[in-house]
């Protein structure tokens, strides 16, 4: 299993519709996110930063968000959230959400 | 079980020193935390954000953390720690690291 920390922003205007949104998830985005190999998948909020923090427990990360991007229901609700996100700038190439870098960690 | 997501920063110029000191962590604040009913405990790094996510499994959180905060090594750390951190202004009264709010769950 490898955790994984991710940060974005979401634009002011836009937060009580990304909360809603998130309140009220789609199933399929569910669904697909468990056929990805994500689990304890959750999403902090605080002053326009956005917290992820989730386990994945599958053997090829790549390939499964590769499977995951190729999904349409995924895409329709990305299409929704993605104009209401400001990704940071110092994301590494091909990110969205930026990586963190894990610096402790007890179980 | 209840999670927890907090976020605070770091001082720039106190980045490595944090880092290293949380790659290199006391056992004894391990072990402080574990009786703390407080269990797969991560803090990530982006951009001079420190964000923290945990498992609360007790019953009564601000007696656990009343408990750690009495404890003298824990302390110690904390006298090392604080001084490199700077909270958030918008945190809550009596708040360190900010408490963020959960807008996303899924097992």
């Amino acid at each position: 299993m490898k955790r994984h920390g991710q940060l974005i922003r979401v634009k002011t205007e836009k937060l009580e519709e990304y909360k809603k949104y998130h309140a009220e998830v789609w199933p399929e985005i569910l669904e697909m996110i468990r056929k990805c190999n994500i689990r304890n998948y959750s999403i902090y909020h605080k002053d326009g930063y956005m917290f992820a923090y989730f386990e994945y427990v599958g053997t090829d990360f790549a390939a499964d968000m590769a499977k995951m991007a190729a999904d349409p229901k995924t895409q329709e609700w990305w299409d929704i959230m993605m104009p209401m996100q400001e990704p940071l700038e110092t994301r590494a190439d091909g990110e969205w959400w930026a990586e963190m870098e894990e610096v402790f960690h007890t179980d």
